[in-house]
């Protein structure tokens, strides 16, 4: 297995959407009767993004791709595949990307499929369609992540509730433009199936599907974590798999100029810096003001740092996370 | 975009699997208090297997991979990546292949995901990965679609309901054995999206999540389809998209095989005869028995037909089938 073969491929552009309504952890305190400094307390998050029940995660994603296209200065027309990266299912059927697919008001009958590795969807998509990139399948991919969390929060289980946020993101793939130094120097993913059932939404599939239950249905379409568990396992995982993947990309720790990590909570984001060795200002971290946004979380904190400057062309990144399944991912590119 | 190149990778071995529990169109005519001939005579099928309550997709999946395995004469710790590529979710998360991946017992730490483009993820994932096994990525990737159908039935609505049928079914696909003749000629994929909602399980994720509505929950988890107005997009596009793809090939209609369709109704399986010009005793036709078992489907009449000694090595195969989205597949192979 070759981890390791660099890839010329570039993010062309990079854009992402959140719903307009901003829900501060005092503002929740409040609506939950709850004292003042409990949800902030309980997660960390300062404020996050709430879809209302009239918005879908189609209509954000939308909204992301036109963003990343106009950064990468692209039409629509000039993608080869529309690739939706998302935790969280739309509808249970079609698949996320043909509702964004029409969405967007595609009259170009370009393939829509989904890629879904849970919060690691953008980067199972990355690293997968960055092959039929340079194979030259798919001249352009479009790849978005879109998952509305606030409907499946138990506001009983605040550890598992309180850090989630509403939110897409999208980034265009593409062969490295000439002259670039754009590349992907290593990428891994893994999946520590004992975990499965650490972080997880029964419902919403055949499982547990009302007509084939005898249990109260609601409850079951609710987030569930053991926060604890998570943290350990991932934990037990992590060292040698960055070290692996930091070896196959051939950089040091001291070599990559920015983390962009899976905005997964605020233990693991201090983590990073804690236990895996890179200096905190140097790790993208937007989980105050924007919670744990499934499988957008990645892309959001990407396009963050690339509109406020931080990220600069020819700097590497190491795109790193844990997600639902038990999985862990990771990328080192020159951006 | 090439869709054209040629891939020197095979199938090394597949395997599909049902629920025990076989349900014929009489017994349910009975169970339903219909006219004898009803169900039969809705939609062609005339027996299919249905899950018990108890069973899960993810069940299933891991017995289709086993026979895949065991064809191809593989352990799974011989594989580098499993890929779930069912049409429906399993559970709200993790991603149906996690759970496969716990299902099978694996310690090994292989990536789990998904890919889905409604019926048409096994074509969409055997395309995909194909490039990924080229590249040296994944040597050897386990593709399984698994679907549970039966519990998203809407009997008031026969043409929707009466064809369907619940399987699963996989595939080992790596680099073709040395001397052996095994490649993709030539693969196609694209989503007409104006069909999206031909097609449809509304609730399952965020849009139609029971705490964002004001109506009744479980209708909404019923399969939905206007399957004349399916039928006329699909024959829209169809003859293009088939003429392209044996172009791409370099293959005549006369130089296939065998067609292996996904088994979506009798009316697509004879139109496949009757209008794009295949002989029937060319087309794998398993949907009297099987009914349309989403993306169980072109992978379960690939399996049996290899099993029955129909499909021999060395001989050219046209995959092609339509999906929700509406999409359209299709693959020209050397088997």
């Amino acid at each position: 297995m070759q981890t390791n073969a660099i890839r010329h491929v570039a993010i062309l552009g990079t854009g992402h959407a959140v719903p307009p309504q901003v829900v501060t952890s005092s503002a929740l305190d409040q609506r939950l009767q709850f004292p003042p400094g409990t949800i902030q307390q309980a997660g960390g998050v300062s404020q996050r993004h709430f879809a209302a029940a009239h918005e879908t995660a189609a209509q954000f994603a939308a909204q992301a791709c036109q963003r990343a296209l106009s950064v990468a200065n692209f039409a629509m027309n000039d993608m080869d595949c529309l690739i939706a990266a998302s935790g969280t299912m739309d509808q249970g059927m079609p698949c996320n990307a043909a509702l964004i697919h029409r969405e967007l008001g595609l009259n170009a009958t370009i393939p829509a499929f989904d890629i879904n590795m849970s919060c690691l969807g953008f980067l199972a998509a990355l690293d997968t369609l960055s092959w039929l990139v340079v194979a030259g399948r798919y001249r352009r991919v479009l790849i978005v992540a879109a998952d509305i969390a606030s409907c499946g929060l138990n506001w009983q289980a605040l550890e598992a509730s309180a850090i989630f946020g509403d939110g897409a993101a999208a980034a265009v793939l593409g062969a490295s433009p000439e002259g670039s130094q754009s590349r992907i120097l290593a990428s891994e993913l893994l999946t520590i199936s004992e975990g499965a059932a650490l972080c997880q939404i029964p419902a919403g599939g055949s499982r547990f599907h009302p007509s084939r239950i005898d249990q109260p249905f609601d409850p079951l379409t609710l987030f569930q974590m053991d926060g604890k568990r998570v943290f350990k396992l991932a934990s037990q995982y992590l060292p040698d798999f960055l070290q692996r993947l930091l070896h196959s990309a051939g950089v040091t720790r001291e070599q990559i100029d920015w983390v962009v990590p899976h905005q997964a909570s605020h233990l693991a984001l201090s983590h990073l810096s804690k236990r895996l060795g890179f200096p905190s200002e140097k790790v993208i971290n937007i989980f105050a003001n924007y919670g744990n946004q499934i499988a957008a979380s990645l892309p959001t904190a990407l396009d963050v740092a690339v509109r406020d400057g931080r990220i600069q062309r020819g700097q590497k990144l190491l795109l790193l996370g844990t997600g639902a399944g038990l999985s862990l991912g990771g990328m080192v590119l020159e951006y």
